[in-house]
C-alpha cells in the first residue's frame, strides 16, 4: 500500500513572478531522508471558446520554453492564490481573444507538470461568445484563428500541437460533442 | 502576425537530478527587454500500457508537488537528453509495473508545462504485454492497478485523475478505440 512522504524541511530557492521554487527534505514512508526540488504556482485557468458554429478559438503565440510559436487554448495565471478560478478564465478569454462569454462550464481539472510542480489548471467550456476587444500585456503578443474541432484532432495526432492543456482539454470537450 | 522573441543572455541559478532553471533575457518583437524565469528538462515517456482484456495499467504513487497519492499511466524521465524515447518508455513500463511489452505504437507528443519548463514527454500505447517484474528506485514506492477505459474516463470528469500527461493520453487513447 503506498503511503505518503514527510515533509522534513523546505529551503526557497527562488521568487518568480509566478513560480516559487523550492528545495525540500522528504522522509520515505521506510525513513530515508530525501532531497526534493520544487515549485510552488499560483494556478491558472484555461478555456474553450466555442463559437456559435462550433468552431473553436485559438491563440497563437511565442513561447520561450520550446523557442516557437505555438498553437493553445487561451490560458492565463491567476492573480494570486486567492483569485477565483472562473474569474481569471473570463478574464484571460477576454484579455487573449477579444470575446466575452456569458456561459461558462466546468470541462475539467489539469495538474500540468505533477513530477516537479503545483500548477493546478481549472479548464472551462466557454459559449455565448460576443466579441469586445483584446487587452493585452505590453510583452504579450497574440493572433487568434478559430479552427474546426475536427481539425484541431488531426492536429494533435500529428504533432502540431503538443500543449498538455490543449490536448487534454480538447479531446476531453471532443468526448462530450460525439462528433463523428 | 506573431513573431518570435530573441534569447539576449542566460543565467543558470540551479541544476536539479532532472531540471536545469534559468534566469533569460528575452528582447520582444517591437524591441523590449524583458526577463524570463525558465527550465530545461531531460524529456520523458509515458506509456499507455493495454492487457489483452482491453483493461488499462495505472499505477499509484506519491506526488509531493500536491501532497497525495495519485493515479497515473506509467512514466518517467530519459536517462540523458541523447536517450532514445522508445527505450525510455519500454524501461519504465517494465520498471514501474513490471510488464514488457513487445508492441509500442506512438500515440502524441506533450509539452507539459509549456509556459515555463521545455519538457516534452511522448506517449506510448503498449500492447502484447507479459509479466517481468517491477525495478523501483530505493525512493520509489508504486502500486499497480488494472482499470476499465470508461472508469478511467469518468475519473477524469470527476477530478478523481488530475494529472496532464495522463488526460491528454487517455482521452487520446480513448478517441482511437471508439468504445461506446
Amino acid at each position: 500500500m503506498v503511503q505518503k512522504f514527510q515533509t522534513i524541511d523546505r529551503k526557497l530557492l527562488r521568487k518568480s513572478r509566478v513560480l516559487e521554487f523550492y528545495e525540500d527534505t522528504l522522509k520515505t514512508p521506510d525513513g530515508q531522508l530525501v532531497k526534493y526540488d520544487m515549485m510552488l504556482h499560483k494556478g491558472a485557468a484555461a478555456v474553450v471558446p466555442v463559437l456559435d458554429d462550433g468552431r473553436i478559438l485559438m491563440v497563437r503565440q511565442y513561447r520561450h520554453s520550446v523557442d516557437r510559436i505555438t498553437l493553445e487554448i487561451p490560458a492565463g495565471s491567476r492573480d494570486s492564490r486567492e483569485e477565483n478560478f472562473r474569474v481569471a478564465a473570463l478574464r484571460e478569454l477576454e484579455e487573449e481573444t477579444g470575446y466575452r462569454s456569458e456561459k461558462l462550464e466546468h470541462l475539467i481539472t489539469i495538474i500540468t507538470a505533477i513530477a516537479y510542480c503545483d500548477e493546478k489548471i481549472e479548464v472551462y467550456v466557454a459559449r455565448d461568445l460576443t466579441p469586445t476587444k483584446q487587452h493585452l500585456d505590453s510583452d504579450e503578443f497574440i493572433d487568434v484563428e478559430a479552427f474546426e474541432l475536427e481539425k484541431l484532432k488531426t492536429m494533435i495526432f500529428d504533432g502540431e500541437i503538443q500543449d498538455s492543456k490543449t490536448i487534454a482539454s480538447i479531446m476531453a470537450y471532443s468526448w462530450f460533442t460525439k462528433s463523428p
